[in-house]
């Protein structure tokens, strides 16, 4: 299913058509596929070139290390993410590695790398689910994170699915619209809460 | 000055050709162009559709705004920056709107859309240099940025401009390979440091 957001104003064709399905196909993800989307997040800005990023990652094709991974989602993503192909979590180192001082943009990069990977997945005609619903504890209990490293944030990789094969509670959420607040409520100039006249017309 | 970056494996052509120059010519940037790299921000995804993300926006349109965001910046980078038509700072609400509370995903989620802001520039022909070095505390205090609120990274944004017109000592970055660890090093399988396999050939 594809559901292409209702912009005001053009933006890439695929920021568009980027979304967070839950009813992802089983048909699994080809390696060569999966490359590129880590390679894209490798080239992402980072605070000094420190590259707070990170990736654990789980495929179908290894089931015992789907489980584990399976295992630290919380129940209620369990459901839906069981038939994802691939699943995927990212790390962020919390301190600089060329002075392992504490890094205070070591999460919003990982985001930037995040979302290189995101869109190049949906440029490959892939979707991805990112989720907070996780155990960062036993992620890094499971995986043997190093103290200075947190896990940040889960993904459900693979091809789009079938909406129609989700439970019923799933299904609202599915098929309901992509809203966000538009950019006069969140660009301002001069003060606080003061709509940027740039972004007015 | 293009900086096509040495790719493992393919990417999308707008990772591919973002960099972050200092070099940035004084060409002023079309509102509509502005209008569209907000909107891209605008679609990213976050934790419970939270929207972590405002941003504040100056122009050289606008020489009394444009110098008071400036000088939110530290000295190291207003001396290149001054001639950026475009500055922005993305600010990170730190609590959930729903229910109040902090929000372990907000610097995450604020990281999302300004990739996505970042990736819609290269697209339209611009270029945006992210800056840790500004003052979060002079942010607030200019713009009355109320309690709860992060300022967290700043951006230069404009079309790209001459390597020759930076001052010497800055020439040698501008001119630099960009580099990263390649995937191997930050995708794991199975326990931490150990490569992935589905990313090894």
């Amino acid at each position: 299913m594809e559901k292409i957001a209702e912009t005001d104003y053009p933006v890439m064709d695929v920021i568009q058509r980027r979304w967070s399905p839950r009813a992802i196909s089983h048909r699994p993800v080809e390696p060569e596929k999966l490359r590129s989307i880590f390679e894209a997040a490798r080239w992402a800005p980072s605070c000094y070139n420190n590259q707070s990023w990170r990736f654990l990652v789980a495929t179908q094709e290894d089931p015992a290390e789907y489980e584990r991974m399976l295992g630290c989602l919380v129940e209620q993503n369990i459901r839906w993410v069981r038939f994802a192909p691939v699943l995927t979590i990212c790390v962020a180192p919390l301190n600089m590695e060329f002075d392992g001082k504490p890094n205070r943009h070591a999460f919003f990069d990982a985001g930037l790398a995040s979302e290189n990977m995101i869109l190049q997945a949906v440029d490959l005609g892939l979707c991805i689910h990112p989720m907070a619903g996780f155990s960062p504890d036993r992620v890094r209990e499971i995986y043997h994170v190093p103290e200075g490293f947190e896990p940040i944030t889960a993904f459900a990789v693979g091809y789009p699915g079938d909406p129609e094969s989700l439970p019923d509670n799933l299904k609202e959420a599915e098929y309901a619209p992509r809203t966000r607040r538009p950019i006069r409520e969140f660009v301002f100039t001069g003060d606080w809460g003061q709509t940027a006249p740039v972004v007015q017309e």
